[in-house]
């Protein structure tokens, strides 16, 4: 049931989200079908590597993080989309036992003066680790459905 | 084997690599474990979303052409990983039999001062479908190591 509407989103709200456990296994069946550069895949070269362990992939992050997003708010949003993301910064390797969490913060929320059934929301995600550093920083735009669409712009 | 380095991306040159064939099977699994959005996971859904059809997750595109620069080019580079990227545009929506490949547009290259074993090379990475349509633009930095860090900067 979607009963997240645009009107939902109010700028500057920080709230966090759900969390997930990383495991070797993922980590390493993820990146076997998507980025087998070794660090991804095996243990020892993780240890010889820059990032010091076996670590998820970039990509894998992403999803990990899109995961929360979805579970955290937005199946229950009237989302339309999304046309991008326009920053997407890897902070910090994640490794296998991290647990993650989803912090958002709207940025700005504006409504389409062509299209006055949705809204534009900037959201910036970003996935914790149990001590808070962030692994993962990034901002992205969703299409987001109005309550009202017939309503008059504020 | 590392063969590629730094040295070895040129600015301005455009090349295309791999062909990756999806499949409805794919799109499904991928969505159901990190985006099980309706029109990821189900053909009705799909068909009645603005998508219309069965659409691959965005995160599963940027697995996809991750897939592509791996086999391509990356596994055979003398990669130091990636910062993150600073664009990401899905411009088309992927569906099943969709046949894309890679375009990579090597934009700047340059030696790094402060770390003269590296340099930092941006690429424009694009997924192109059967038409040409470009379903994923993306801009991101990788850094690579010099053939010769020892060498004189030009």
């Amino acid at each position: 049931m979607q009963d997240l509407f645009f009107e939902d989103f109010v700028t500057d709200e920080v709230r966090t989200f759900g969390s997930h456990k990383v495991s070797a296994e993922e980590i390493i069946s993820f990146a076997k079908e998507y980025d087998p550069q070794p660090m991804h895949v095996d243990e020892q070269a993780g240890k010889a590597s820059m990032l010091g362990g076996l670590a998820a992939s970039g990509w894998h992050t992403c999803a990990i993080m899109m995961r929360l997003i979805c579970d955290g708010f937005l199946l229950r949003t009237a989302s339309m989309g999304s046309p991008g993301v326009s920053e997407n910064k890897w902070l910090a390797p994640v490794f296998p036992n991290d647990v993650l969490t989803l912090r958002r913060t709207v940025m700005e929320a504006r409504t389409s003066k062509s299209r006055p059934e949705m809204g534009l929301v900037s959201f910036r995600f970003e996935l914790l680790k149990a001590d808070k550093t962030v692994a993962l920083d990034q901002v992205c735009v969703i299409m987001i459905g109005r309550r009202n669409p017939g309503a008059r712009l504020a």
